[in-house]
């Protein structure tokens, strides 16, 4: 197993960073749509054969540092019984959205184990197809929540914050049984063998900072302290982490995650150095000429490179029209820079 | 004329913190609707008696600390020709949206104080109705730029990303147009009489650090640099404060306006005691009752309210189905609160 991406998020990495991407099996991938043209986004998650070949796909193409499962954080909603399918350039939709407290009352408590038994059957299918470590995740229960609220995806997140802050008790309840299953969730990943995990609470950015601790923070420090093994290396990302990060090391992940509103090598400077700093090239730096994508990721690189704890990836997660190309140059730039 | 924001703005003030909204003229008033129904948006910005009297809609029914006048960022891209509409629910609508820098090229050189002579007039009419000082504003060029490229909102600002990191160089130009735009537009305003400006760089935050700098932050700075008064205090705000406040001191604007991302009084301790901090309540809190409204704005205030620096407002704009009673609240809370 090469080590280099568990080394720098345990912040004693001596070689190179390492790379790999969010959403790096995705639609960008010829590999992928070859794929997604058989079969609905969601069999590609539950068909474990399917979903382990879709998580190889970036390893082999471009040889990343880690994999990351292939999955989607809504297998949690769908798990509680709201209904879900995927629309062409639309995204999710949830079928029964929750609209009052009493939804979330009669949300079943489902079996997590063996509802999302697919998943570990994939993570047994991949691991050893792979010599790099295998990263497993879930939505923060935020982010959760809003798409079980919202129906899909939202603009203003305006029903969700409603519901947040006139009946913020029900909003504790349903994020309460959100953490619960997440927790169930990430075991099943642990006891199939995922070497890390990460947390996607991409819409934390919607929440005002007090807010953010008391209905996002709180229950993904939950998580963390759910988890059946505590040394499995936890990665926390949100948009917002800019602002959040201090907040974030409170509840002792291995690595936060950044978006691209802030310069990495300032961040250092307030992140206690046992915490692995990941991120944050602009996506949209991929959509540039070959000599603009090389300038851009050495610069961040001269700034971070002889960090320990440094683990290079996107600000957020790769977009569907994004070159290949430009994947393969943004890898080997990274593969290649000299110190 | 009453002193309060003034004087919060060059961090002397030693009474309770003032308070003004952004878009607090707006739909969510009453009296805002019974103009609307009767006028287009255009010409409630273009006829002079409209916009200074809605101005005064949100003075006379709150008693703000502050006005803003009443218009859009997006007089700008009109006067340069592109076409402007405003469709009920979609927001702004650009005609003829720019695709190249050919577009850029083709752009007129407008004269400013002639086609936007009716904003001074507006000015001129505001100010004898007023008792506390009137704010005017522009858009930040990298935001009325994406406008102009996207023709309208945009969820992703793809064409306005690809354009800026494909090719830079006409991007730049068409920065620097707006720019020159809006430093005549400034200055017309400040020729009118308004005692404070503020720039709306809504969008910053869809840039990473280094593209914040160079595509935006620079031309705040010429903006800065070019008003005719050098002792007009300037607000920054953009989303993404939260993250850029440390660079946006580098131009040195009298304030800053936080997004809701941050904890004000930790932002406080890496400000400049000479720079105002305005902010930063969640919008959405707004639709509370009004115990919680009071409750979240006095631990607000509790953090910022000894700090002579300190203006009171809302992270972002007003929404337009804000209840008028929660408004009211929230004025009442911030002028009756006791240190």
């Amino acid at each position: 197993m090469k080590q280099l991406f568990l080394d720098a998020l345990a912040c004693r990495n001596q070689q190179r960073p390492p790379i790999w991407l969010m959403r790096q099996a995705g639609r960008y991938m010829p590999e992928y749509r070859a794929i997604r043209k058989k079969h609905s986004f969601i069999e590609m998650c539950e068909q474990p054969e399917l979903a382990a070949e879709i998580t190889l796909q970036p390893i082999r193409a471009f040889g990343m540092d880690a994999a990351i499962l292939f999955s989607d954080i809504l297998v949690i909603p769908k798990a509680l019984g709201v209904g879900l399918h995927f629309e062409e350039g639309k995204g999710p939709i949830i079928e029964r959205p929750l609209h009052r407290g009493a939804d979330v009352e009669a949300l079943p408590k489902p079996n997590i184990s063996e509802k999302l038994h697919y998943v570990a059957k994939a993570i047994r299918y991949v691991l050893p197809e792979l010599e790099v470590p295998l990263i497993g995740f879930c939505g923060g229960p935020f982010t959760v929540a809003s798409y079980m609220i919202e129906g899909g995806s939202s603009r203003d997140f305006k029903k969700t914050k409603q519901w947040m802050f006139r009946d913020p008790d029900t909003f504790h309840q349903l994020l309460t049984r959100i953490t619960d299953c997440t927790i169930d969730y990430l075991n099943l990943q642990i006891d199939a063998g995922v070497q890390a995990l990460q947390i996607f609470e991409t819409w934390a950015n919607v929440l005002g900072h007090p807010y953010f601790r008391k209905f996002s923070l709180e229950y993904m420090r939950r998580i963390v302290h759910g988890l059946k093994d505590a040394n499995i290396p936890v990665i926390i990302f949100c948009k917002g982490s800019s602002a959040f990060a201090k907040d974030i090391v409170e509840i002792a992940p291995k690595g936060i995650s950044l978006d691209w509103n802030v310069d990495l090598t300032k961040v250092r400077s307030l992140i206690p150095t046992n915490v692995a700093l990941q991120g944050n090239l602009d996506p949209d730096v991929l959509y540039a000429s070959s000599e603009v994508i090389q300038r851009e990721v050495e610069s961040l690189l001269r700034g971070m490179n002889s960090d320990p704890g440094y683990i290079f990836n996107l600000g957020h997660g790769m977009k569907p029209d994004i070159p290949v190309d430009a994947v393969k140059v943004l890898v080997e730039t990274v593969k290649n820079f000299k110190k």
